[in-house]
């Protein structure tokens, strides 16, 4: 079978890796730290986009799409941004190539193709977009601006993971043009909530909104708010973010507008974005040692059909009867596949499936056909059923909805058993290094102290939740006083 | 207004720009050569990567991502492919800014971070694909590979225009691999098929399919399929292409199947390409001096309904009525915006549509709402005709078929009376200058000719047509015996 996954307790880490390579999403390219979706992965990340732009759209927001490249200059005026990303850039320099002279066959940088200003590759889209808003805002009647660009961009990371953390990945980031800041925090809001209901209720996976703070919030922004997953062994995920960047950039970009009084003010700004290390949350959160679990839908594959089988007369006749389902099966909108090839045994077709997560196998044989019955196999629960022929349609749209309810309530009750509330240091140790998940404890709200625990312990905090309880205490680590708890975690 | 718009025959160049910058199709950016694609122009190009897509999904295609980079090295391998595209190359030679020491707040290339290879943003994509498929392919089995991606391309201009070319565009490129030649050609051919198909039902633009030259081959390929389309000033776009790239990258990447005998062969190859380019090609064949015209098909917005009221009970009254049309008209599929807004009056908003392109206007008064009647217009001839209420969603179904057919017929008729045979090079010359379009003529198969004309006459082979008629004469230029006559024209 080749298969031979790595089990979560073995090494989760190459269990996850196992996962991603075996089950068909990526694979690792000749470039340092980027990645090849492949298409079982891109297939899911089309489902994912598809949905989300569809909910974009539903909030007012239309695509455009902007340059790849950002000029120094424009790139370095909002400086905290700018500082923030200078570290990870890839800097195109030159816009040719030419033969080399002492190598036959092989190409060299022309040096007299230097540019006379270099272009960053976008590690994210502010600048070039901010410099753009400033031909096309003058006035309130231009606000609010709500554009959305699905695009690649590039992240010098040292240590890359598939997905999780790559050099170049691909995602939406939405840039948005206010006239007040309260609109524009509205709209923050707003954004974190679509990510949300997104994640939650399309990939099952739950998440904990709230806000990062100022040692963890996006470079160049006022305010940024998470949503925030968390993963088998306990560590979290920040899985989207939405960005209240007040004035910064138009200040840095001299973007003003006329209200309505005529008098001239600053553009608010926001900016959200999530990306296809939302697939890594997805694999790490569901998968089992026998291979992913992919919620129903957006899994590129919702239903697999393999007949069992001796001999082609017995085989045309379940192919006949796949046919009627198939069709049934389509007719609800669902996305099936009959997997009839002759190369591979039912038992390795059953594998390979169960592998790459498809939510639902139906297996029928010849026996089954004289009884009108088939079996049906969730992938989640890996428990199997036998159902007649007739109804079976229905019974797979409902066993879909069903699978994606229990992926997420499992995935919620996993996550709530590892939400732990604690008031003592060494237990707060103890718990990252045992148990796992959010800790639950009060802290001074100095960025010294977090970043001291962070040294200690390697946990961060990964939000202030929103709407957070007050609560008087003292901080878990310096004892000084406080007036909430945060939560930590160890993430990716 | 504001509109202000260049006719064709003052500037058929600055008409082109004024259309595209003013129907907000796109704008121009801060980084050299490259465009923003603005909300407009975006959702028209989603129309037709929606469909494209869907043709690519039914022909047996998948998507995946490949990286943005390309090493030097393997960008080197395919030495035809190198060559070709070496001199328009961007290339990342760092991985890094750091702060100026000399410049508070300016940022500088850290010259530390210089990558031991450097890194070619992608001019296309066969090299890091095929790179990629020698790991994927073993065995006959794996064949054949039929893949899509939809990305963006960078490549280095120097002269550039809005759309049709730019140093970074976005396409789409198929990266095929197949056992045998026989079905890598036929897989060639079905592409230019698709691309056909789409550019003629959807884009209503009638396209010539034909073979490139040698000259005019895509550099790597052994044979290069092309479609042809004529614009209003008589000159011809390449709307699509589709290459047979025999074994080249194959033997480059050393990508080899064993047989069903278990005999190592290398695999054959075909790519194929479709760019935002198609867009500007839509702008220059049907618009006009009021605007761009755009097919229903692929129109983001399809009906615009503009109401004529005084005063808010009339616009009440009006817009209650709209409002089931509306939903009759969205019940049908069609794409369709209300514009009640009192911002500008109706004139106004008809010469914005008009510019626009939307392909039908219903225009509603309150003498209308007594009469049970709309004035319906439509883009293409302007014709205005009055209609009952009750039937409108249907007429305009109607009329929306009916547009998509007379914008190709029309474009079809000006393209067919301008393919003019002739066998005198004084005629040749003279037609190129005053009449433009496609000039068939015969050709003595030489590159040294093709040159020559080409330097004489700035027009190009466009293509040989497929299934020409064979036919014995002498070469315009050289007259040396020729055996068919191929197409000339000037070329965007």
């Amino acid at each position: 079978m080749g298969k031979e996954l790595t089990s979560r307790t073995e090494d989760y880490s190459q269990w996850y890796n196992d996962l991603v390579i075996k089950g068909a999403l990526a694979d690792y390219s000749a470039v340092r730290g980027c990645m090849i979706i492949k298409p079982y992965g891109y297939a899911l990340w089309e489902n994912m986009r598809d949905a989300l732009d569809k909910m974009f759209k539903d909030t007012g927001h239309v695509n455009a799409y902007f340059p790849l490249f950002v000029p120094k200059s424009l790139f370095e005026a909002e400086e905290k941004n700018a500082e923030g990303f200078a570290k990870e850039c890839a800097v195109v320099t030159h816009y040719r190539l030419k033969s080399d002279p002492d190598n036959k066959g092989k190409l060299i940088v022309d040096p007299e193709a230097k540019l006379e200003e270099e272009l960053v590759v976008r590690p994210t889209s502010e600048a070039i977009i901010w410099s753009t808003y400033k031909g096309w805002i003058q006035s309130y009647r231009d606000l609010p601006l709500l554009i959305n660009q699905w695009a690649n961009v590039v992240r010098w990371e040292m240590r890359t993971r598939l997905f999780l953390r790559t050099t170049e990945f691909l995602w939406q980031e939405g840039h948005t043009a206010h006239s007040t800041k309260t609109e524009a925090i509205e709209e923050t809001k707003k954004m974190l909530d679509v990510y949300a209901d997104f994640v939650e209720n399309w990939m099952a996976l739950p998440v904990i909104k709230g806000v990062k703070t100022p040692n963890e919030r996006f470079a160049g922004a006022e305010d940024t708010y998470c949503i925030e997953a968390l993963m088998q062994d306990g560590k979290a995920l920040q899985a989207g973010t939405s960005h209240f960047l007040g004035q910064n950039f138009a200040k840095a970009f001299d973007v003003k507008f006329s209200d309505k009084e005529n008098k001239l003010d600053y553009v608010w700004a926001t900016s959200w974005g999530v990306s296809t290390r939302l697939i890594g949350g997805l694999v790490m959160a569901h998968s089992d040692d026998d291979g992913l679990i992919l919620p129903p839908r957006i899994a590129p594959l919702q239903v697999v059909i393999v007949p069992i089988y001796k001999g082609d007369e017995q085989k045309a006749m379940i192919s006949e009867k796949v046919k009627i389902i198939i069709q049934q099966l389509k007719d609800l909108g669902i996305r099936v596949k009959y997997d009839d090839s002759d190369n591979s045994r039912p038992g390795w077709k059953f594998a390979q499936y169960e592998l790459q997560g498809v939510p639902v196998r139906i297996a029928i044989g010849a026996r089954d056909l004289e009884n009108n019955v088939v079996e049906i196999a969730r992938r989640d629960t890996k428990e199997k059923q036998s159902t007649n022929i007739d109804g079976v349609s229905n019974y797979v749209k409902v066993l879909l909805d069903e699978i994606q309810s229990n992926m997420f309530n499992r995935a919620k009750q996993f996550r709530d058993e590892r939400i732990t509330k604690t008031d003592s240091w060494d237990d707060f140790v103890k718990l990252l290094d045992e148990k796992g998940g959010f800790i639950s404890a009060h802290w001074d709200g100095t960025s010294e102290t977090e970043e001291k625990i962070k040294e200690l312990t390697k946990a961060t905090i990964r939000c202030i939740p929103l709407n957070n309880e007050l609560e008087n205490g003292v901080c878990i680590f310096s004892g000084k006083p406080s007036v909430q708890r945060v939560l930590f975690a160890r993430a990716y």
